[in-house]
């Protein structure tokens, strides 16, 4: 084993970065063994250095990240800080200086991939990012590395804990979306300004990258078609329960039936209660892959935390070391196929329809020509009435997305349609 | 991109290996981009060259399997032979000439995959073997990589798709034993001769190598415990169900509470509906795995097939190629730990045991004091009177293996036991 230790600077010092530096001293014998180098904690940036940090040196402590990563002594830097600048500077400046990174920023990563990339491969350096998807499961790696024989058609993922935690509680407790809210606040699950998880740009910015990679394509943040959680109501998880399904915040990664162009797309969906991530609960995380060979595969775990996420980024640390003591680089961006992002219109789904309807004769036939009109072919309805008022819950089979939004607001106009009470896509059959 | 091929040596052209002759042709293109070079298939060994090989050039079959590793041109050699010999020396000769070796050799593996490792390590080529566990699920890589920052101190898995099937039958169709075998048979998921799946071997194999990477120790075939699933009976999948459990063939990796050693053992077991390996049906297959930072990861999906081994074989050449451009090799075998493997004895579990007893008072006050005598504590037991005969269902706590199989043959003895109907582990909880 190489006596002379492979320094890493690590730029953030929170619930991840701690974590990280804690495990690093607690289990610096098993990660000596297994890189093959001891590992030196070489500088901490941080932005208020005077807060207690307990196991690491005040003396790395530093408020100069860009001071740190341009030492030119850095192996590796470890960015746990987030968001888009100054990380993404930081990052780059790292390739410059003779640094590979292992990073967590997931929302970077989607927005501005191909930057870090194209930085990575001009200086020869490694970028790693398992923990930016789906905290501590492994799910970056099998996609670029066990899979690369492999051609994967579908990518289907409860990738946003928090908003998994809301919807699992409005089904099992039968909660409001406001309530459950308050619920997943109270336990730390969500945040005090939720919007990110709840309007689904966590999930979307997860999902561009898993699309990326899965397809060997470039798919950007504004790519994935967005929607999320906050008008999901009560009566949608009832409706989901009566067709044996829950509702799940779900990231689609597809390839198109030709293989010609792929989406993205994030929204809530009913899924049957007999596919796997339907019984994921609480905050965890599951991502379903269906791959032409493989058959489906599915990764479970925690998808958040400070020690979920802090593993990931040292099973980074530790095949970054290795490549650089193997004077490599492992697998850099794979884009090769081009291939391009349809929009939402084109991604091919069903809906699951609830209307309010006028209670009269002939309404049914007003509603299923519409449809047929659309293109789009009724799977079920069911009536119901009541005081003059009647519902229509009618499920599609298979069509674009086009034509049943398209459909939708044909039926908005109708006389006879008082109301279109909630639309949710059928996913996972 | 390279445009001089890396050529390809595949031993073994059954079910696996002519899948991924299949895929090497028909995905050529996607190969080579995700290599950085083209692949060559420059020879296939096969027993029975007169056999029609669709899409196999006819010129590059060989039954001369020890001439085809020996051309020292080959860059990696495909092991899906399967067996010890002629494997080992195949492999081993491949090393020596120059070749790395992908195999999905579970038995070889788990029998010496130490003198594999340090052929490979001393002639520096890679040794990769995803495809020897749980087919397509990525699960050697993510042990030996995802995780290499981590500390695993558990892995409970399914993984013989054979056995898992025909529990499932018995538990969801309430089959017999040789019903459910006969079910499995007629579907092609259980052999002619079915002794390997389910008297656990197979699975043993697959056990000892998990073990081994997941604590960075050699861990020898000889050093699992196993048990199959002949003597499982309808009675059983009863009892597990009266306990909200099903009954699974486990295969369970654990690191000793005091870290200083690790278990091996395969047998069947009463696990709670409420774990996620309860409800992995058919020939599926799932490894669930726990660790201290990540905490409790699941991977799941099909354990066996020409098609999902292909793609684990897949993922292993395209890695071991892009090593190979890259002057590298991947992370060879991590046995620093050098954790000494306690036998069964020493393993700490839970008991359910189902008693026929005599009908008269005092039969559980004397049952009750065999246990105490054995340091066994006792969680609940379940008394059933019919015509002076009786059954007892103890369930203990956890305890030593040695102390609870010494209650139970200290049971046997007693006048009041007719009989111990039934004995079986109970794990995840």
């Amino acid at each position: 084993m190489r006596t002379r230790p492979l320094k890493v600077a690590l730029l953030g010092c929170g619930v991840v970065g701690s974590e990280v530096a804690r495990i690093m001293t607690t289990h610096a014998d098993d990660l000596a063994a297994r890189i093959g180098a001891p590992l030196e904690l070489a500088g901490v940036a941080v932005r208020r250095p005077s807060k207690v940090r307990e196991g690491i040196d005040p003396a790395l402590i530093t408020t100069d990240a860009t001071a740190l990563v341009k030492r030119g002594d850095i192996d590796v830097v470890v960015e746990v800080i987030g968001g888009i600048e100054p990380a993404r500077t930081l990052i780059t400046t790292a390739f410059e200086h003779g640094a590979s990174v292992v990073s967590a920023n997931k929302a970077l990563l989607a927005k501005d991939g191909t930057t870090l990339y194209d930085a990575a491969a001009r200086h020869g350096r490694d970028l790693y990012f398992e923990a930016a998807v789906a905290g501590a499961i492994p799910l970056i790696r099998p996609l670029r590395e066990s899979l690369a024989g492999d051609t994967v058609n579908r990518v289907l993922g409860i990738v946003n804990g928090t908003t998994n935690f809301i919807l699992d509680r409005m089904d099992t407790a039968g909660s409001g979306y406001s309530e459950a809210l308050d619920e997943a606040t109270a336990l730390g699950y969500a945040e005090a300004d939720p919007t990110a998880d709840v309007e689904g740009f966590d999930a979307a910015a997860k999902a561009a990258i898993l699309a990326g990679i899965a397809f060997h394509t470039r798919v950007r943040l504004d790519d994935v078609h967005r929607e999320g959680i906050t008008e999901v109501t009560s009566a949608d998880l009832a409706s989901a329960q009566r067709m044996g399904c829950t509702v799940k915040l779900l990231a689609i990664c597809e390839r198109a039936a030709d293989g010609k162009s792929v989406t993205a797309r994030v929204h809530p969906a009913m899924i049957p209660l007999s596919h796997p991530l339907a019984s994921v609960r609480e905050a965890y995380n599951a991502v379903f892959v269906e791959a032409e060979a493989a058959g489906q595969l599915m990764f479970y775990g925690p998808g958040a935390g400070g020690a979920p996420t802090a593993s990931a980024v040292l099973g980074d640390l530790v095949a970054v070391c290795r490549n650089k003591l193997n004077g490599a680089t492992g697998p850099g961006e794979s884009a090769y196929t081009r291939l391009p992002v349809s929009s939402m219109g084109e991604v091919v789904t069903r809906y699951h329809i609830n209307l309010d309807v006028a209670d009269k004769p002939g309404v049914l036939a007003q509603v299923a020509t519409v449809f047929a009109e659309h293109g789009v072919s009724i799977d079920t309805v069911r009536q119901k009435g009541k005081d003059g008022e009647a519902s229509l819950v009618v499920v599609t089979h298979r069509a674009a997305d086009a034509a049943l939004s398209g459909t939708v607001e044909a039926l908005r106009k109708l006389d006879t349609v008082r109301g279109v009470a909630s639309i949710m896509r059928v996913e996972g059959e």
